[in-house]
């Protein structure tokens, strides 16, 4: 990250600042002025306001396609409280955002935080008239210090890595009724990611071309693994490997949330339906 | 495109990705880490999802005034299936995209296809846990990698640019009772772009200032050619030759979409009218 | 704003354009291809379609954190009639825009034109097919060649700085019934922005911890002075100083605007209530 010679540095930017206001702009232009080689990639902006779920789950999904470089992401209900600001060293990378789970997946996806700091020192702060964008006055002014090589000993105090609020994402819950997951992403098409891996399925006997149960709220419908959105045949449910790798309830160009009725967060539990022809398939709810 | 020595090479880029998601944001970052002097222009993510024709206008319209180097264009309903995607040289540029007619309007545009490979080295693309994102396992570090210099022979196989799959963009009919065209684009500001040249409209008798029947649906209504926006009186309906030479339907600083209740799609009949006080105007719909 | 030696310049660009179209993305193009080493930071283009005193609001907040350079603002109700398009020098920058009040708050922060030319060479204009779209053909053109260090009496003649129009930005109104202001702006967390200082509130005895009284249409609500979003009790209004200095009414993790029945424009009165057990409040409307 060494602005005089090598290539630029990146600041990959996510926040629930959407694109109506000027929060975000304001933001680059803060970064451009402390740090005018640096260069900024904005991976989100319309994640849900004060959602901190829904931030940290985006995060975690773009975030080892980052380059190496700076991470700031800002999705802050407790802005002006005493929740702290943080700096965090992994890897290749430092993130910089509100240490309140927001951050706690990413870092674990990148390998651990080496080295954590609380933002204390405002002497790479902005001077502001009032206390509530710290997105502008803290954040995006630590990044581009950051991005311009000042050492995370500069920012403030050091603190425990193991005292970082870890992340609130869901893990599912297996048992004989079946693999109980919850969506975690609802995308542009109406794909419905899901906390599911597909080994889980794969070792209840589920396999491409064969049948899986979905069942959402009280209701139970048949669905087939496949490959790819296209091998769904009209109106058909299907569950398929995500770009992500995980599971994720589909229609081929139809909206999957819109016809299950779900939403991120909803419950969805996935099984494996029985063999052999005696015996009914009757799933619980 | 010589990424050392003179000016950055620049990718412009088309989706229906949308901005809600971090999809746009990843593939910058693909991007970013394959060729970091590329800079990236976003053309528009918004097209509807799938919209390919929707895509294709958009790129179109744009495509003139893009700078020399790459352009990256992604609406690909048939994502997965066995359509191909291909990069497409032009004289000034390579155009890389599924070949699905997204890019023949724009290739046509841009002078014709001089060659053509589809994307068959995988050495370029990046491994993906499932196949469902080619615009960021495919399409994008393909993108960069002619940013970066990467020679068209290198990405796959060279096809006939005769085979690519043509584009779906209608043009009008005219015959005795006037132009049939239909509604390109409704731009944010309502006004409706119509496939309609304003020669052919002059080649029936009609001028500016002067009055042009406009028949949507079974309704007729009677229009003038203006120059301007802000000709138009308040609640007039008024046709004009937009900012891409096209006829449009207007009013001034309403929504013309929404006072003629068309959307993109919609047909469109526009008709000079015939003089003389006696000929009274019973146009057919 | 020497493109050779040092940093590259920044074109700080806002428009009513918004994203759904290719305006913005072209309008960047057209700036590539003139001027390759420039950068575009976005400010915003959600600014509601032809509403110039919202411009003028988000550009003024957003100018004091922009690095010096170009500022290209394009909200231009007016396209195509005899409005002047305009650059406007002030002590670090060079604003672009048309003039119709857009940039007049903005040049005024920025310490007031120090000069001002009609944008009439078109020598630095594209050749348009059409006369409707001159963020593309006019303005965005001409901040790539003010970018590119050419100087502001080679872009048209020279006019008085005393001649541009006046922005028309409300003022708060202050009797002995209270200071009558009106929303600024409501941002995407519902907080109000009020056209009212601090030192007016603290003038009539209001201060950090005690009680505001708010009258909105004919109703009157009791506030608290606070400093951050986060002292409000559930379902309690407060006011607060935000991050540009102003007072801003707000509620914690909900939107006041929704609560209040607010929009941008609305007439709201502050007064700081009298005190003494034996005066009641009865809050004229």
């Amino acid at each position: 990250m060494d602005p005089s010679g090598g290539p630029r540095p990146v600041i990959s930017f996510l926040s629930d600042y959407g694109l109506d206001d000027e929060f975000v702009g304001v933001c680059k232009a803060v970064i451009a002025g402390i740090a005018p080689t640096a260069r900024v990639i904005d991976i989100a902006h319309n994640v849900a306001p004060h959602d901190v779920r829904g931030g940290a789950l985006t995060l975690v999904r773009a975030v080892q396609y980052l380059p190496g470089g700076v991470v700031l992401a800002v999705v802050d209900p407790g802005v002006a409280t005493d929740r702290r600001l943080v700096a965090v060293e992994v890897e290749r990378s430092v993130l910089v955002g509100p240490d309140n789970g927001l951050l706690a997946p990413a870092v674990a996806m990148l390998g651990g935080a080496r080295r954590v700091v609380a933002l204390t020192n405002e002497e790479y702060h902005l001077q502001a008239p009032g206390p509530t964008f710290a997105g502008r006055d803290v954040m995006a002014p630590v990044a581009a210090v950051v991005a311009n090589g000042v050492p995370l000993s500069g920012l403030g105090e050091e603190v425990d890595p193991l005292g970082l609020v870890p992340g609130t994402v869901s893990l599912p819950h297996e048992d004989d009724a079946g693999i109980a997951g919850e969506v975690w992403w609802v995308d542009r098409f109406g794909n419905c990611q899901l906390n599911i891996d597909p080994a889980q399925l794969g070792a209840r006997g589920g396999e491409v071309g064969g049948p899986v149960e979905v069942r959402i709220g009280g209701e139970t419908r048949l669905a087939r693994w496949v490959t790819s959105y296209a091998e769904a045949r009209p109106a058909e449910l299907v569950v398929l490997v995500d770009s992500y790798g995980l599971l994720s309830l589909a229609f081929d160009r139809r909206s999957a949330a819109e016809e299950c009725g779900v939403h991120a967060g909803s419950g969805v539990t996935l099984e494996v339906p029985r063999r052999g022809p005696s015996i009914p398939v009757h799933p619980a709810s």
